[in-house]
């Protein structure tokens, strides 16, 4: 029987929505597809940063300063790095965590898909619960400005979003095929969550792989999504700024714009009560909650909430 | 003008001796050149143990109590990849030296030869003098026990050299070539050093790169050889185990042996004085002094006296 929840997810706030999910539903209940379209090369090593956010976060062992990274990292192999002069070790990839990126690196090259490779580290970090890359080819979020196209990583973690963008693209995401699992529960699943990711660039990489867009406009189960955006501010991330940029309405309206036709409801934080009605102008229905997850039992309280919402109990399946 | 003095070396004892060279002959007069058979892949990742020992320890960041890894060195990648039940981690990659042969490896992939990426790496650890590998190409040393084939590193570290071998082979050597400052130090030196290195598995793989040992046969110069083996035994490594398992005389008349027609002067150590007549029955001189390096001091102190013998004072080039 095929898992009942598809959840979309990018990095850190999305990671604790799927924490929530994993705390109530059995693994065979639960698909966390990641969008893999900030994955990038440093130093050689194939480094996919929401894909380990979320690994880390399930697996309990991710930074809880930061929702990224691992807690009491250390980063003495970046120094030595930064003695050779290698370049980008403005990325900060911590000693431990680089054991990650050295061993998916090494089975990528020995022909093993992103997917079996993650199942394997995930299964040796004992999470259980099946966490999927949108696809297993590469597709490579980049942003334009007036003047370039600059790699998302290189915009977000050494630029810190300063430039001005005007566009987003999804490089190679045209040739991309869905993960087989991503295709199954697309194909099975009685219920699809957009986690509160970037829209653009979380969410955004997701939708571009071919088939994917259609495949949720057409699905004849619940479609929730919880806004990334709280009272005109993203709760982690570039969100906001990006939004703004391309001239959108920094708001759970100006998500909702982009999920329309994609999801059935919208579950939007108690300060936003007031946009309910722009939102349903939409087409959606909404759904309003405390949305903002400090704790982990905010985390699986908004989850309990939004498997309620889509009808789903544990044990259903 | 050529650098007049090639140093054929290995890894630990190799090192100390090239350390005591470098102290004495500016960056212009010493070409070393390393044995590349115990290179090995680890993770992925290009490890190159001789080298790296020999540039760490010109570096001064050598661990003065192994003599081979880094001063004050951590773990914490090893212990991730442990987790991911990772290959090989019985081989000890520090989290400083992983640095290394990530930023190797990289180069590599990018079409560098091993030559480019040593220079690069040893200038950036304000490494002064030419430290070369023996070829650009795969030469991996391989033991033989009576049932199997094992790589260098397997039987080295993995197995302690507990198994007895009945043969080396340096596989890819046959079709290898001699990297391009060594092919030139052959041809223009006036003086070849052989380093206190394992004759089998240090200088050996050397000898096994095409043209060396006819050109080492052939030179004109000045030979000598300090021998790594003391009053029957080895300073470091597995020297001694390993000429014992092949029916070889373990002692420095042991390794003049190995080196007839191809050195006119063996250094000896005062403890083995006895050895000279056996030695010159070889056809060989001799050379009798301390040749155990405790301290930086003994391996200047050495390298001055195989310099006097060679001929070679400090500016003489």
């Amino acid at each position: 029987m095929a898992n009942p929840v598809l959840a979309l997810t990018g990095g850190v706030g999305g990671a604790k929505m799927a924490l929530g999910l994993s705390r109530i539903l059995p693994s065979d209940q639960l698909t966390i597809v990641v969008n893999t379209g900030d994955d990038e090369t440093f130093h050689g090593l194939h480094v996919s940063p929401d894909l380990d956010t979320v690994m880390y976060t399930l697996a309990g062992l991710a930074n809880p300063e930061t929702g990224w990274g691992l807690e009491g990292e250390t980063f003495r192999t970046l120094q030595a790095l930064a003695r050779y002069n290698a370049p980008d070790t403005w990325f900060r990839l911590g000693d431990a965590d680089l054991a990650t990126h050295i061993r998916r690196s090494d089975l990528l090259r020995q022909g093993w898909t992103l997917s079996r490779v993650t199942t394997e580290l995930c299964q040796r970090l004992g999470v259980r619960h099946s966490i999927v890359p949108m696809s297993n080819d590469a597709v490579r979020t980049v942003v334009l400005t007036a003047e370039r196209e600059l790699a998302f990583q290189d915009y977000f973690v050494r630029q810190r979003c300063a430039p001005r963008i005007n566009d987003v693209r999804f490089n190679g995401a045209e040739s991309a095929t869905v993960a087989p699992a991503f295709a199954t529960a697309l194909d099975t699943a009685q219920a699809i969550l957009f986690c509160p990711s970037n829209p653009l660039v979380s969410i955004g990489p997701i939708l571009a792989v071919p088939g994917v867009r259609s495949a949720i406009a057409s699905f004849q189960g619940q479609r929730i999504a919880i806004s990334p955006i709280i009272g005109g501010q993203a709760v982690k991330g570039p969100a906001a700024k990006m939004m703004a940029d391309l001239g959108e309405e920094v708001s759970c309206v100006g998500v909702a714009r982009r999920l329309r036709g994609l999801s059935d409801v919208m579950v939007i934080d108690e300060v936003d009560r007031e946009q309910t009605s722009a939102i349903e102008a939409l087409g959606m229905r909404t759904f309003v909650t405390n949305t903002v997850m400090r704790t982990d039992e905010d985390k699986v309280a908004l989850a309990k909430e939004v498997l309620a919402l889509a009808e789903i109990s544990r044990g259903q399946a």
